[in-house]
């Protein structure tokens, strides 16, 4: 038995906010995946980008993400090499993903590809997976792609908080006008930034770091290191959702092909990912990558302690602090530091859950409901169908039609028309579950009046459409129906 | 520009599964969501219930949620009083409550109302918040009314795990045709149980766990204690989310009005908070209330020993440890138990919101769409506005009309009826966005053919939408149209 939505419940009254309609999902949240979908499925003028390949390897409709690329090669700061990185459908499944090129690179030895084996294993909320790595030269010259997951609308770290602070903002910008020496005049930047609030609050701040924490610990444990955890390569996907990409490029870029090498190596990456996501860290409390130059570092951390709570100064001093002979750090210890901050974090993750599938809940009959009103649109008033002009003024089609004008057209008792969703909404819900609830419907010269059960009507419905499809299968069909012996079927 | 759902992202391919149709929520969830709205919104017989009152302080549409108060009054183990536990209506918000009467219960002090208050304060998402609380005598007695979210369709962990336990998984049940000692008996129900493996699977066990210190963790920190986790009083809400409930009631019915007493007790019932969450979890690891019994807490032990981890043993014995002088136990000292573990229960959450909000995508346009075809329907063969039987036959709406044909009746070129929905949305798309794309639309003789825009075809449908609304809005407008000067305004 279908009902309506009974509503929000009460234990989402305060996350549900000011509602215009309980019935549809919150425009926020609709707008925002409207967004994401339409950049998904943007496609470029390929005039724009005579140069583009229209297809390499198994993917088309590439798409370039970052315009700076577009002009000029830009060498990548992370890698030393070109860079470019763009949107592609893959052939095959249909799906977007995120393809990362690397201009003029020759693979020496195609075992590096086992990394990719390794890497493609590592699937995590916070990591963006990589799918497949392969060479090509449909872009004209050597290049090595590296397909990841495709996040639309997707920013870094790096764009977010970084590259975009004002000077005002940033304490560590050099105005060629101020009187050196520059301490004194970064602490009154300081000053202003701390007291007009400018800094990230420190739960934003956690809840970063518990996230990026998370993905160093999936990848750590699968005996892999990031090698790249950078501002530029840390995505801010939907609702501040972090997620670390580029995994793997590094160690096919690098790739030796004494594995010994590798495994000797690792736990010295592996302590670099924590050394750079201290950094990371010192750079977003301080809202600027000049923080993490040598000369700033005690300026940071005046930052740091007036700005955040110990546990924060703490954490970001571990991660930075120098591994002791044979005392290695490691991501597990992290945790004590981030405490009960844990219980935050999933607390406000659980609900946000229940807020999504409330919305769901709003929007849990409208699918049903479209369907439902198109099949009664395909068949009523239709003008022929097998060449019968009368198909749908007569027998249980014209039922049908009576009941869209009881459904769609109704009136007040004094001849005004009556225009309510909710009427609607009933009588396709009753139609739909064949409900035995009677009506009475009357036709237009208001001659005939019949009193038919909904589960008629629903009966009436689904033989009209089957006859309807078998007409629409069936290409002889409507001449067989006639007595013609054509024999054009195709 | 509105587009169809792009599809799923490539990230979430592993928690699609196999999907029959991409554009429709997943059958299983819209399976919950509905089932859970339709028990929110059941009624209960009258007459099944003649002693059940109309209205209960401002609540209403009261339906009786335990079947075994129906015919006799029981005592609440919990509380030591009679108990009962309806849904109801609030007549204000129309929200759904979970209403728990405490029977022939007088409040001798109305101070006791502010621990209602303090227990409203705390809302958290493992925890069932209080609403309100008042006395009536609705139910012709004195009884007190404590008022809750409601859960539609939630269980309590005792009737899910620990109430239906079919004898043979329960290493405790007493066979009477056994030989004494049961011991034996027992050890062989064990190694049954664990060779079976009819224990709850040690990662469901610790995400109950994380849950319910959340939960604890909340309350403890607003300075109150539950007082009463017990099995049935935790309930078991939509996807194996926790929620505790009761919270507030032994807080009333206990009250003291010398406040200092209440602060002195509150460490001690915290520390009786844990040894209960401690019981909760030897009981849901072994399957078992009995496991609780003194007799048998060394078989229990073994149990967990058998079955679970070193980390999951050491926290029950955390937890059932008596406190040793002034050494008290904390909920915070749970979290190294927890370690890691945190990090999969996040990850777990984060994934389920993800893909929820996957689920939403798909339903984005349907709730537009619904509205849109049924605004076009009100309007299209509509037999008369304001009198004129015309009215749907000319101008504005005869275009609308052969729209709808182009839209709803398309046939192939050999007169086979087309049926294809994706046509039906894309139709709809343009409409909604007034495209400038243009379409042909022919008249069933064939003797009109009309080149129009989706725009025109936009700005008909809302000029003729607002005509039919004035025309619904304004009682007299039919008659002054014609030029009558009836006073008939109502």
């Amino acid at each position: 038995m279908y009902s309506v939505y009974s509503g929000p419940s009460s234990f989402l009254q305060s996350c549900s906010g000011q509602q215009r309609s309980s019935f549809f999902m919150n425009e926020d949240i609709r707008a925002d995946l409207l967004q994401r979908n339409s950049v998904a499925l943007s496609i470029s003028d390929p005039a724009l980008f005579p140069d583009l390949p229209t297809e390499v390897d198994h993917y088309h409709e590439l798409v370039p993400l970052e315009t700076h690329t577009l002009n000029h090669a830009v060498k990548s700061n992370t890698y030393g090499l070109i860079t470019s990185t763009y949107k592609a459908s893959n052939s095959r499944t249909g799906m977007r993903y995120c393809l990362k090129r690397i201009h003029g690179y020759r693979v020496t030895s195609a075992k590096c590809m086992s990394m990719v084996e390794l890497w493609r294993k590592v699937q995590q909320c916070h990591l963006v997976t990589l799918r497949e790595a392969f060479t090509t030269k449909a872009f004209g010259d050597h290049s090595i792609v590296f397909a990841y997951d495709y996040y639309p609308g997707a920013e870094t770290l790096m764009t977010k908080y970084l590259a975009s602070t004002a000077p005002h903002l940033d304490p560590f910008s050099s105005d060629p006008s101020a009187p050196r020496p520059y301490t004194m005049q970064k602490n009154r930047m300081l000053q202003q930034q701390a007291g007009k609030g400018c800094v990230l609050p420190e739960s934003l701040l956690w809840s970063y770091i518990i996230e990026l924490c998370s993905a160093l610990r999936s990848v750590h444990s699968a005996g892999l290191a990031v090698r790249a955890l950078d501002p530029s390569k840390v995505l801010i996907t939907s609702r501040g959702r972090l997620r670390l990409c580029g995994g793997g490029i590094f160690d096919v870029l690098t790739y030796d092909s004494s594995s010994s090498n590798i495994t000797a190596l690792l736990p010295h990456y592996q302590q670099e990912d924590l050394l750079a996501l201290g950094k990371l860290i010192l750079a977003l409390a301080c809202n600027s990558l000049l923080a993490l130059q040598r000369d700033n570092v005690s300026t940071s951390m005046d930052i740091i302690n007036k700005n955040y709570s110990s546990d924060l100064r703490n954490l970001v001093m571990y991660l930075l602090s120098t591994t002791q002979g044979s005392r290695s750090k490691n991501i597990q210890e992290v945790m004590p530091m981030i405490g009960a901050r844990f219980f935050s974090q999933l607390e406000a993750a659980t609900l946000h859950a229940d807020y999504l599938e409330d919305q769901l809940a709003r929007e849990l009959d409208n699918g049903r409901l479209f369907r439902l009103l198109g099949k009664l649109g395909t068949v009523v008033d239709r003008p022929e169908l097998n060449l019968d002009s009368t198909w749908s003024e007569t027998g249980d089609r014209y039922l049908l039609k009576l009941f869209r004008d009881y459904m769609l057209h109704p009136c007040t008792d004094d001849g005004r028309p009556w225009v309510d969703l909710a009427h609607i909404v009933a009588c396709l819900n009753r139609l739909d579950t064949a409900s035995h609830d009677k009506i009475c419907l009357t036709s237009r010269d208001q001659q005939n009046v019949l009193v038919v059960s909904y589960a008629e009507l629903h009966h009436c419905l689904e033989t009209s459409f089957n006859e309807l499809q078998q007409a629409a299968l069936a290409p002889s069909s409507a001449h067989l129906l006639l007595g013609s012996s054509s024999n054009n079927e195709q």
